[in-house]
């Protein structure tokens, strides 16, 4: 099996609210697990705050990076919802409203309720390109490889589906789960030779609580399916002799 | 009042798990919010995969940028669990059987417990102090102004009282939350012109989904009480001439 190109991709959450603790990120995983289903492997997440000048920097350092960047965040109508505008200033494009967003949003209200602060939500670079939003409205944009959000989770969700057929993948990266009564420390040994011997499937080791009890989830995750079937049995095998129960979560 | 000079961090969570979107990330919250009680301001995090040379050029960079770099995840005893060696890297500094750590493992475990996973676990610059574990023994360790603590979130928990006499912070960061049934669109305008007239509180205005209806979270943060008052007068001031209703959230 020949691999396509590996297609890479960088988080931005650009939000106070996360960096204050007030908030905890759930786009992170949202967005991940998406990008995983496209053959699209997320690298790198920075939270950072609703600051012009280091969103302008932190985006313009990863857009070079990665093959795609998510911002998420600052895009509604308050006075710290600045991301659109750092946006434009970091391509150096106009910015404005935007003659579709405007339209969008102008039919979205009802008459007389298409106030000043609604109607900065049509303000973006004047040339990006539109992110359909089925839930409020307001859409999200992008710029040649920066693809801008919302942070509401919700909201965020219901506009991914859009992105679908916009963005190009790679081979999709599968994963096989194996959850284990055990302790790291008991599987380390033969885990870590089962790695050696398979370079090509990333296996992590996540020690969990639950209902009170220590266990271990092994992660493997490889865009192969064969590979990891191999490395399953094998990790299986060892379990075996080692006499450990696989158990089920959820 | 004057103000004592601003204590500033930054936090790297290390793990594949979270950017695979498998795991949430808890420990950003759990960390900013007691960062902030010591009067320590999280201004940057950055979530980065088990790869050594990432781990080294992040800690590296981060750590002459912040007062205090908190590290999370990777000081297991499996072969993903790269932090100890690469901050030993990063600092140039011996990695090895931690004398104290080891002593603390070995009373830990039952005699013949305490096996190659486990001593693992000892392993880290042998001349790092230790941040001492109540729940599970295995403790993590700091050099310098880097602090690496473990990716379980009720462990790392239980872990942060051990720092309250370590860590040298600022003033208390403090915080008002204002709830309200509105959109943020009727509220842009006005508070807006609070933000303003009151530059050293940071305002920021976060939208909500509860119970099906919208709302929207105003959160004033300031070392200063008096001006957080003062601006909470300002703003309870334009809600009452909108008419609009203030909530109670959880």
């Amino acid at each position: 099996m020949k691999n396509k190109k590996e297609i890479i991709a960088g988080i931005i959450i650009i939000g106070n609210e996360v960096l204050s603790g007030r908030t905890k990120d759930l786009n992170t995983s949202t967005l991940s697990l998406w990008l995983n289903t496209l053959g699209i492997d997320v690298k790198e997440v920075r939270v950072i705050p609703d600051i012009e000048k280091l969103i302008i920097n932190t985006v313009n350092e990863l857009r070079s990076k990665y093959n795609y960047i998510f911002t998420t965040g600052g895009i509604g109508p308050t006075h710290d919802d600045i991301t659109a505008e750092s946006i434009s200033k970091a391509f150096n494009l106009e910015y404005g409203f935007h003659k579709e967003a405007f339209s969008i949003l102008e039919k979205y209200y009802k008459p007389g309720e298409f106030n000043e602060g609604r109607q900065k939500m049509a303000k973006m670079p004047t040339s990006a390109s539109l992110i359909l939003n089925p839930t409020s409205g307001a859409p999200g944009f992008y710029v040649e490889n920066v693809f801008c959000l919302p942070g509401v989770p919700s909201i965020l969700k219901s506009m991914l589906g859009g992105l679908n057929n916009v963005l190009v993948g790679g081979d999709p990266i599968l994963s096989k789960t194996i959850n284990l009564r055990t302790y790291e420390s008991e599987i380390a040994k033969p885990l870590s030779e089962v790695q050696i011997n398979n370079k090509e499937v990333d296996i992590g080791s996540y020690p969990f609580f639950r209902a009170g009890k220590l266990g271990v989830s092994i992660v493997l995750r490889s865009v192969d399916q064969n590979k990891i079937d191999n490395c399953n049995s094998q990790i299986l095998a060892f379990i075996k002799a080692k006499d450990i129960e696989i158990i089920e979560l959820d």
